[in-house]
This record gives structure tokens, sequence and C-alpha cells, in this order.
């Protein structure tokens, strides 16, 4: 029979503490709900005693339970000193319904004595007082031993005191914490099996279960959490992504894939089909903490499955297990393969391919004329990669087939801003376009106005095209990114812009380059209702 | 005695095949000089049979050789069915003149039928002949074995097999390659094991020995190098923050800081003190990469010591090891205690203390201010973990003590762009500041060109204020970073612009956000300009 390992997501809590994320209630609420269908077995919402927002969070979870997750409420044991009862932060915890309630202790005694400047006598106690108390109210407990590798590399006979505490107390798992990232996977192998000794002594009514709490300060987390899986740990605690203080968490999304698909029949882990939904979370969790996917995360990066030398390129043309180790589908993703100054011609014609672009007009010639071409632009600071749109329009115009819908004469865009005492009072953005359109070659000049000058042009442009090009109007520009080139010259430096476009039908990407942002985006812009009107027009 | 492991570098090969990645021949000079001055100890750098810029490489290399490092050249096994003599490709190996030869070839029966298409015997003629070939030219050779490890598991006596010839064929080394990156920490261990038993069985003229080549599509590359040391692989390959094919190599410098920190006294590993130019190496290569650097990069992120949650801040300030595992300067970071809505007063205090920002004027009552002004710009998409001018800027106006060295009336930006048929022939960008400038409140009104609107902005903002702050022309903008922050809303989506700047004395940033990206840069060249007069002018 294959164990059952449950996974605790604390991206709301843990991850949050990641630099430069911040969540609302409403992004709390759906990614609680995303959660819940991806089978996650218990997501922590947040922290109740400390914040207006978390506490709400709860009153809202409350009236509307996920399907089968439970939200757990994160918070600490009571105050030096203090009566359970008379402390408000676990009146909160109690307060906010949360069917499980997760207490963070210190299993540490330099931290006891360092962090919270107790006794280790008192530290203990304010352990077993808290957890009775909660327990007392109907909730269910998982104690958080916070630097409990720490602790037991200094101190191994406390750290595990701390434990047996909790479970007699009634925590029903102790979830062991490597919290500053510090330890090798030999030392949380050997910490995971001395705490299931520790338990298990202790003969409580219980089966004795633990669970594992990486961080990456070491590049560690995810071999860390399967080194304590390994040893017995049951429950493995991360975060989408693997956001979370300073170098953040264990990725719950690469542990889970490693579980699943390297130790088949081993461990149960997620429902069936779950895994799949892999690489759409992990993109859902980028939009919504506002930073930008790591193209090099395992199993659901955007490069994960990327293939650009010659040699890998070719083998996978033969067999695609030559260079993956597990089908790409498996995890939601897909197989990519990139073109660059690198490529062989095999990428070009792979990546003609994979567009189905690849018909009998495309000789050797032909192809190592689009290679050139691929080549002389990427040296301008072109990339194809991300810009499919752009990529399929350079085809069309190397095989001399590319019809212009209209041609550019003059663009112009200008800001004002009047400014009194930092207040900023008046603006005014405003982009003209000037275009020779359609077969008659009539000429258009059009004005309009934005929020920025590149969504002025954009505004001007439809102005001008939509009255003679209708098919526009379900064209939707849906993503912006900019991104500095050679930084180092300062407001001089390359942009490359990406702007991601749909219709009704599908998704495309162009890209533009320039010295000058919005030139750049003009040339995105442009590619952008080129692609859109050559697709239609097309047909 | 500690046992010596040696670094073997392929950022320059390897790390080229990640995606973005593109190094000139000036590129892998300058990083072939870094990474001397590091102390890495083999430098492969690059493929001479595959391009003319790697031939040149070499040809520069044996002009003038690095230090101590030595630079590797890489290269395949012959062709099937010739001999080593008739191969182009090892004939430009040999010419380069490399005092190292690294030979891939495939030490899996699989690879070899699927990728090569070859019969088992041919093979392994194939690897005796070209490491013989090599070797007789004078070379020390490395054996990589290309997918080992998946091979192992599959036929483990031919990929042993492979291990032998090559030994006896005269390679000093053979580098297990875990080419997909698939395999787990205990197979690692166990295919290394099995490796040494393998070469030793051979009794070769030299010690049986072996290297490591880990990629992180399990998210596992650091933990599986850490393991084949552990096993006896004296060797450890990988690249500079960890860029690679798909989710990259192992990370060196990462591996390096376990190898010297965490198992003090087992490992000898580079030479002394150069673990702490680890960041500064890092930054370097991310600069010449043009990628973004990773903030959670373990040991040399910018998040490694930041400091978020309230709770860890507090405990830092007590002491540094309740939430750091190591000191960062052993490394060369630093620490750093980060402002946003999770931040209680003690990370605004930490920020001002950093700063040298705290005297008595900073009562409890201006931190609660300063928190809750930081609170709410951060809400509209300001950050100031990065922009420390623009924070001393915000103390220094909740103080009351800000005084501004002018006030902004009025700018305005226009870009011309006329296009003839795609070549774009003629462009003007032009901005116009009209300031009140000085104590005596002059207007100033000027007007300038530039690359781009931000550009121009920039020059007009000099014209307008170096005649009468003339400390301004020691002042230059050293870096222009653009992050759209919510780029679905397409070309009206928020932009939020960090400029970095120095003068003779230090380095500072400044943040502006907008809907108008020309505004979010005006904002933090404001904030840059006033922070320079503001500290010249205060002293």
């Amino acid at each position: 029979m294959p164990t059952r390992i449950e996974l605790y997501d604390t991206t709301l809590r843990d991850g949050a503490q990641f630099e430069g994320v911040s969540f609302s209630l409403n992004d709390k609420l759906s990614a609680i709900g995303r959660l819940d269908d991806f089978g996650i077995d218990y997501v922590e919402g947040g922290y109740p005693a400390s914040n207006e927002k978390d506490r709400a969070l709860f009153e809202r979870v409350a009236q509307k339970p996920p399907k089968s997750a439970l939200v757990c409420a994160f918070g600490m044991t009571r105050r030096k000193g203090a009566k359970p009862e008379d402390d408000s932060g676990l009146a909160q915890l109690v307060a906010s319904e949360a069917p499980v309630v997760t207490i963070v202790g210190k299993s540490s005694l330099f931290q006891a004595k360092s962090a919270l400047r107790v006794s280790p006598e008192e530290n203990l106690a304010m352990i077993d007082d808290t957890i009775r108390f909660v327990v007392a109210s109907g909730r269910r407990v998982f104690y958080d031993a916070e630097h409990f590798f720490d602790g037991w590399k200094d101190d191994s006979e406390y750290a595990l005191e701390t434990l047996r505490v909790a479970a007699r107390a009634g925590a029903e798992s102790a979830t062991l914490c490597d919290t500053n990232g510090g330890s090798m996977p030999g030392e949380i192998a050997a910490g995971v099996s001395a705490a299931l000794e520790a338990i298990e002594r202790e003969r409580s009514s219980r089966e004795p279960r633990v669970g594992i709490h990486a961080h990456n300060d070491c590049g560690l987390a995810v071999a860390n959490s399967l080194a304590a899986v390994a040893s017995g740990a049951t429950l493995v605690q991360g975060t989408i992504n693997g956001i979370g203080e300073r170098c953040g968490n264990a990725d719950l999304l690469v542990v889970a894939a490693n579980l699943a698909l390297k130790f088949a029949g081993a461990y149960d882990v997620l429902r069936p089909g779950a895994l799949e939904r892999s690489t759409a979370l992990s993109r859902f969790m980028s939009e919504l903490t506002n930073l930008s996917p790591n193209p090099a995360q395992p199993f659901v990066g955007a490069s994960a499955f990327a293939h650009k030398g010659g040699m890998h390129v070719s083998g996978i043309n033969r067999d695609s297990r030559t260079y993956e180790h597990i089908p790409p589908e498996a995890v939601g993703n897909e197989r990519r393969v990139l073109v660059s100054e690198l490529s062989g011609k095999s990428n070009i014609v792979a990546f003609l391919k994979k567009y189905n672009l690849q018909d009998a007009s495309l000789d050797s010639e032909t192809i190592a004329k689009i290679l050139d071409r691929v080549t002389k632009k990427e040296s301008q600071g072109y990339q194809y990669e991300a810009a499919d749109g752009s990529f399929k329009l350079l085809v069309s115009k190397v095989k001399g087939e590319f019809v212009p819908s209209f041609r550019r004469l003059n663009f112009q865009t200008s800001v004002v801003v009047n400014d009194v005492n930092e207040t900023l009072t008046t603006k005014a953005t405003v982009a003209t376009v000037k275009l020779r359109v359609g077969r008659r070659g009539e000429v258009r000049h059009e004005v309009a106005e934005g929020d920025g000058p590149v969504d002025a042009l954009n505004n001007a442009l439809r102005k001008a095209l939509e009255p003679i090009y209708p098919e526009l109007r379900d064209m939707k520009l849906v993503d912006y990114k900019v991104r500095v080139i050679n930084s180092d010259a300062g407001t001089a430096a390359t942009t490359r812009v990406i702007i991601e476009s749909k219709d009704g039908e599908e998704r495309w990407s162009t890209v533009g380059v320039s010295e000058n942002v919005v030139e750049a985006s003009w040339i995105a812009l442009c590619d952008s209702f080129e692609y859109k009107l050559a697709k239609t027009l097309g047909k």
C-alpha cells in the first residue's frame, strides 16, 4: 500500500513574506479556490491575530468553505507569563472558526532564550497551555515546531521534549521546521527519525505523525522535503512556486511532482489528474503575486521542456525521451523548441512544425534564410522564443508571401503633465498615426488619447484601421511587458517590448526593440495588428 | 585531511544553452577572467568545432592564458564509421591548444541507439578511438559520460563499460552526467559508487576519479551534486547562477558554499577568501547574461538575507543567528530589512538604522507616520525595498525637513517617427521641462533631445538644473528598469520604474509609478535629482 502524503500550503502566510508579495482579501479567496480545486489538503489562510484582512478572510471562509481543502488559521503560543484565556491573539484564533489551528512554538532552546527571552520551562508551558486551550475549544491542532532542526543539533533532548509536550497536549501532528533553511538532507532525515521515535514513546492515543517545513537557503528545500518523507514524514508544508521568506520555501508543485512521478507506487499524493494542472496553477499564482514567472522552475517553468542546443533538438526529433525526463503533458506543460544563434536548422524546422508552418515551399534554402534573419534580429535584441506572432510574420516575409495590410507613414506621441507642488493636476497623452491602408492605399491620419503613450498609440491605430478592417474589434491586447536589455546604459538603454494579444480563437505574441520605449512598443503593436489581419485576410 | 573538490565551470557552454542567453567573444573573455580570479579550477570555454567565435576564443586564450584556471575545449566523439584523424571536429579540438579537452560520449545504450543510431560496439569504439587520439596529441582528457545515470538504470553493465573504455583509453576523469535531470539523490549516490568501483577494477595507472554534472529538472541539482560528492566524486561541474539547458545546471556558487560552510573540515574547495566574492561574481554574471538576478537565489540572491516578517525582524534585532543560517558576509552578501505592509515598526527602525537615519527626532509617533506613508504608497505600486533614495526622501518629508531644490511646473515629451516602407527613416524625440529652481524661485524652461522620451527628459532636467547646481555634473544614471505591475491590463497597465544613480561617493535608487511609463520615469528621475541635491546641500 502506498503511503498517503498530505500537502499543507502556506503560500498565503509564509509565501506573503517573500519580497514584493502582498495579497488582498480577494486574492486570498481566489487562491483558496484554486488550491482547493487542485486538491491541496490544508491551506493556511493567514494569521487572524495580526490583521483585520485575515480576520475578514476567516469570516468569509466560514460562510462558504471550500469543497475539500481545510483552511487553517496560524497563530503563536500565548504570551509569556500570561494565561491562554487572557490572550487576545488566541481568542481571535478560536473566533476564526477555522477547523484546523496551527500553533507555532519554539522547538529550540537557543531561540526560546534569544528570541523570546523566556526560561526553558516557561517555553514548554507556553506550548502546553496553548495547545490544550485550542484543543478544548474543539479545534484540530497542528504544532509548527519552529527551528526544530537547529534546536535538535544544539540540544536534542530539549527539542524532542517540545514535541512530546505538544503531543501530550493534543496536537495531532508536529511539523518540523528548518526555519533558517540551513540544514543538509542527512540532518533532516536523522531529525525526522528522532522526532518520530520521541513521539512514538509517548504512546498517545493517536498514530505519531510529523510533517516537514523546509526553506531553500541552501538550495535544498525540495531535497530536504523528500528526505523527510523517506524518513517517515507524512505531511509536506510548502508554497506554490516556492515563494517565502528570504530564499523561499519548498515548492509544493515540485515536491508533489517528484513524489508522484519518481517514486511510483510508494506514495499516494494529490488526486488522480491533479498533477496535469500544475503548470496552470503555477502561472495563476505568478499572476496573483505579480512576480515574473521563473522560466527555469522545475516541471512547470516555461523553459522546463525548452530545447535550444542543436544536438538536443535533433535528439528529441528522433525520440523525446532522449532529452526529457518525463513527458511535459504529465504536469500540463509543453515542449518548446527555441530559435537562436545556437540553433541548427533542426530548431527552425521544429519551430515551423509546431506552428503548422511546414509546407513544400520551405525548402532547405528558405530555412537557411529564416535562420539567417532570426540570427540578425536577435543580435539587435529581438527574441522570437516568446513572440510566435512576429516569428510567423518573419517567415511569411522571407517566403515573399507577406502582403501588408497597412503601411506606416508617421506616428507621434506627446505627453504633457502640468505639475503644481507635487500634486499632479493635469495630464494629456495624445498619439497620432498616419497610415496608408488597404489595397487602394487610402491615407488615414488619426489622433487619440490614452493612459500613456502606448495606450494612445493603440487607440489611434484602432481608429485608423477599424473602419476598413472591422474584424479588429474582436482583438484585444492582454499583456504588455517591457524588458530593459542593457540597463546599465541608463535612460538610453535598449528596451524590448512583448505584447500578447487575443481574439476569440487564439493568443499570439509580438516583439519590438528600440532604444526608445515608445518606438519598441509601436513595432510590437503594428506586428500584432498585422498578424491579426494576415490571419483573417488569409481565410 | 579534507578531500580536495575541484570545480569545473560550464557557464560558457551549457549555460549558453539557457533560454535568452548568448555570449559574445568579449563576454567570454571577461567571464574567464572573473572565473579565474574567483578560483574556479577548470573553465569550459566552448565548442571550437561548432563556430568561429569559439575558435577565436581559444586562439586568444592560448596567447594569454588565465593565471590559474585551465580553459577546457568541449567536443564530441568522432563521427560514426570514420577515423578520428579524418574528423574535422577533432582536428579543431586539437588545434585549439586547450590544455584539457572534454570529450562527451553516450554512456547509455538507449541514447546510443536512439539519438546516435549506432550499434553498442561502435559507440564504445567511438569513445575509445576519440580519447586515444586526443591523448596522443598531448592533451589531458576528461570524459563527459552523457546520460550516465539513466543509462545505468536501464543497462548498468553497458553504462559502466563506457567508463572502463574511457579510463583505459587515457581519460583521467569521468564526469557522470544526469543529462535529463530526472534522477533522485539516492540514485546519484548509488551510480557514483558503482562507477568508482568499475574504474577501480580497471587498476589503471591513475587514481580512479569521477565528477558530477547535474541538471535541475527535479529541483535537485544541488542536492544531487552533494550526494555525488558524499559518495566519492571529486569534481563538480556546474554554472554560475545555475543557468543551463531547460531548468539549468547545478549552481556552482551554491554547491561551493554548501561544501565549504556546511561540511567544515570534510572538504577543501576554492581558495581561502574566495567565497566572500560569491555575491559579486553572481551579479557580474547576471549583468553579462542580461538575465534579471533571481532574488531568491540561495546565499547570493538579493533576498537571501532579507527579513520581512515582523517576528523575524525583531528576532534578528536581538541576535542575527535567530533567522540567519550563516552570516551574510561569509558569501559577500548583506542583511536587508524590508519595509512593507507586513512590517512592524521594527522593520522601519532597522531600515532607518541601516541608512544612518536614526536620530532623536524619530520618535515613535514619527515612525508610525513613516509606516503609514509607506503602506499607502505601496498600495499604489511603489516599492521601497529597492529604492533607498526615495525612502530617505520620504523620511525627510514626513519629518518636515525636506527643502525642495526645485518645483515641477510642467513637462512635455514628444516622439515623432516618419516611417517609409518599414525602414525607419527619421525620428525626433524631444522633451521640455519647466521648473521653479532654487531659493529665488527662478523659472527655467528648457528643451532637449534624447534617444527616447526618458533620455530626453533627463537631458532637459540637466540643462535646467546644472547652471544653478553644478554638483549635478558628477552624478550619473547607471541603471534603468521598467516593471509592468498589472500586465494583464495591456497597454493601460501600471508601470513601476526604478532608476539607479551614482556619484563619486555612493549609489542610490529611486522609484516612480504611473500608468504612463513616461510619467513613472519622470517621478523616479526627479527623486534621483532631489536626492543628490539634498545630500550635497545638506553638507
